[in-house]
């Protein structure tokens, strides 16, 4: 232990946590205060990811760069600042991200001669030099990811959910033809998919996104959503088939088999930051944070108890156990400051949601035994020391999978079928959870959901389970079964 | 082999590398062009790390960030934005980056009431938070670091040596009194030093910063420099104490052991993406890259060889070895496309640095061998098939140390000793190598020698090899043996 969380513990242990059935934002922003993750930063709508916030990001980016590289692609940089004219060369995207553009209009003492937005995305500056890299069909695909900042300038923002500077990585490939780029997107969606429920072990419903809840530039766009514990949704991850259209746009032109020009088929796709958001406030509890142990910087804390007199041998038995668990690679830490009692060190690892808590006392160590509890259930066993390493990896599984189910459970609980806008308005004035409903497609019909119910069509499912025949407002022929959710 | 990449070795094949001795700086040019590691961006000054050079990157990145939190430090984020009335709370430290910055005046469809920077670096903005955070001597020391992207709008670029935004990590530490932040300045000072040497194969000189080119808000800089092929210094890395220079500026106070409030000391520490140019001209020659094993994203090319009647069972005997290899740790790619000659491949591999080249020809086969070349001494060994992967492996560990071996050489044959600012210049209009001389200590005669010979004062070697008595320019008493050299 730091002496800085030592401290901060110290401090938090004092404060409370909202209940989430009282008022779920404040719980939200209890539980990540109290668990140390960020700090607002003196920028609008900036935070300051402090360790234990980042150490999450760190994790979730090692586990998806591997799915990443696994499947071809490749990571680079590419300059945060783009030329305003490359903006303009896409007339859907500029509409959509200028109103969000910080923009530098001097340096080095000067005015510049042209404005450089600061990257919300990097679809046009990618562009550009995927023109310059890609002449023949020898060039495709082009497989390339970034891990980067971005920055939206926002209105209303939330720690980690929406922040004007985020970070992300965004994955940008160019194809052949249309087939393979579609290929591509589809396949990105999946690991995305995959990973939320092997990872973080959140259920998602995967889907495409209606006309007007698309990407600015997009043909079309395919979402994860996930549903936190007050019914909202959150767009875990998008990923894109673009079309010819930045194609287009930045002349990403290739000579093909036939020696014929053709404009490549280009996808982007993208998380961010909002997943450690999406993670606490799909798993989190009354008590705090719960976090899935495969992203949890701290996956098990081992706390030695007992009186004084014999606390030295305690220490030296908890030292080895300690050594042990790192070596097969379990991210523990053992708390053995003798100025807090047991009971508050429990209440304080539950708070930060670490997923297994290890006791250890003199009587355990006389019965060649440890108590593991379960931060999720709850549940303790009485495990062999002999055969400890198993028993923690074997719990935190256990978990991963409680946490996984728990959640599923929740999304299934909380996702009702109606036939009409008047059955959807009915039995809730805030509308909490997913609804599934038959639309037109018309954008009227979409609008006006929203205007009178706060809910968004989140995505069109590919499972939804069932098929509406009628849309929930006009009543006339649904083209779509579609999910909506008010959202983060 | 991805198309992408095959692709464009055939492009580079064609073109010549200007040799070093006839203009290193378009030899270093060619050399990185032809190895395909960046490309210029449309923003004056950047460049876009392409995968072989963002590889690079991450493999620094990984190595360091072991040792970093092996010594106690962990990872955060901090905004990129930083308001302008941040800089003038340091006199210096405004002086000395205010020519460099680039502002953001506009964000959102509104001129911002105060301008932000993009960071230059960050001791302003987490000096901020660190007086937030930190209130007693309990919370000390705080040991964080941050991977980040900054931009300084610099004059005159050159790719990975400076470029106007770059990658790099900041460290920030905040400890109880001078004693404890000096140790943590000389601690990171020497893990830079045996990261330069032991991971990138670059012998350097540890030494102190003159007040002239310290850190611009430090009490005290240290810096590690490379020497480059061309004899011209490269600072590596650089470890500043900065008293309670920032603390004053930013209101980092704590209440120490004795119940009075104290000021912290604070440090920072930081090494960027251009050691990954130093590595370049540090390691390369005259047929292009040559990179240290440790990072080269690929350490070595297995090349099957022989006529195309025995095509097939090389490549089956190929498959066996680099999944063997592969499955040892080894970062290795098979190079098996029948359209181009080994001859081509060779020159190919050479020409992108890779340590050590496999080859496996039929006849190889039948006598259970094959051929590893070293890229660095041409060496070329027949070893064992069953003992390839050890073979590989030693003989990456000896290209390691035959490259850190001949640029230590190199460094000692230009490395000499000077009374004076006329013996300095009468052999070497192009001052080459570096120089040590006595120096008096004022400003004066240090501006002196940069104005005669375009060298600059590198740093105080904390091990001079020899002690200078008096002033190469001034004849006085010497106060400190300085390195000279003209730097990047």
């Amino acid at each position: 232990m730091t002496k800085e969380s030592g401290k901060e513990s110290q401090q938090a242990g004092n404060r409370e946590i909202t209940p989430q059935s009282e008022d779920f934002s404040r719980w939200y922003l209890d539980a990540i205060r109290k668990a140390d993750l960020m700090d607002y930063a003196p920028v609008r709508g900036c935070i300051v990811f402090k360790p234990d916030g980042y150490e999450l990001w760190e994790l979730i980016q090692r586990q998806l760069d591997d799915r990443f590289k696994a499947t071809g692609h490749r990571n680079a940089y590419f300059p945060l600042f783009i030329p305003e004219s490359f903006f303009e060369k896409e007339k859907e995207h500029v509409e959509g991200f200028n109103p969000e553009l910080p923009w530098v209009t001097e340096a080095g003492g000067e005015k510049l001669e042209e404005r450089l937005a600061i990257r919300p995305t990097s679809e046009t500056m990618i562009g550009h030099m995927y023109a310059k890299w890609i002449q023949s069909y020898r060039d495709l695909p082009v497989l390339i990811n970034q891990w980067a900042n971005v920055v939206r300038w926002e209105k209303r923002t939330m720690p980690f959910l929406r922040t004007s500077e985020f970070l992300w990585q965004e994955g940008h490939t160019a194809h052949e033809d249309e087939a393979d780029a579609r290929r591509e997107t589809m396949q990105m969606l999946e690991i995305y998919k995959e990973f939320a429920e092997n990872v973080l072990a959140i259920p998602v419903i995967a889907g495409q996104k209606t006309e007007s809840e698309k990407f600015a530039g997009a043909v079309d766009t395919y979402s994860i959503e996930a549903m936190m514990r007050d019914g909202r949704a959150v767009q875990a991850g998008t990923s894109h088939y673009l079309g010819t259209n930045f194609a287009t746009a930045f002349d990403i032109k290739y000579l093909d088999r036939e020696n014929t020009q053709q404009f490549a088929h280009t996808t982007s796709w993208g998380v961010s930051t909002r997943l450690i958001g999406a993670l606490i406030m799909v798993h989190g509890d009354d008590k705090g944070l719960v976090l899935p142990p495969k992203v949890a910087p701290m996956q098990a804390v081992l706390i030695p108890i007992g009186p004084p007199a014999k606390r030295e041998s305690v220490l030296a038995k908890a030292a080895e156990v300690l050594a042990d668990l790192k070596a097969a690679g379990v991210r523990v830490r053992m708390d053995d400051r003798s100025d807090l009692s047991p009971g508050w060190k429990f209440n304080e690892y539950e708070m930060r949601g670490i997923p297994v808590r290890i006791e250890l006392g003199p009587r355990d160590l006389e019965n060649g035994q440890a108590v593991l509890a379960s931060r999720v259930s709850g549940e303790k066993r009485v495990v062999a020391l002999d055969n400890l390493v198993a028993e923690v990896e074997k719990m935190l599984a256990d978990v991963h999978k409680e946490l996984y189910d728990r959640a599923l459970q929740f999304m299934n609980d909380n996702l009702r079928s109606v036939d009409s806008l008047e059955e959807l308005k009915a039995n809730d004035d805030k509308l909490r959870g997913f609804v599934l409903a038959g639309w037109c497609g018309s954008r009227e019909c979409e609008s006006k959901v929203k205007e009178e119910t706060g809910a968004t069509s989140r995505n069109i499912p590919f499972e939804p389970g069932e098929t509406k025949s009628t849309c929930l407002v006009c009543g006339e022929g649904a083209k779509h079964t579609v999910a909506f959710a008010r959202a983060y």
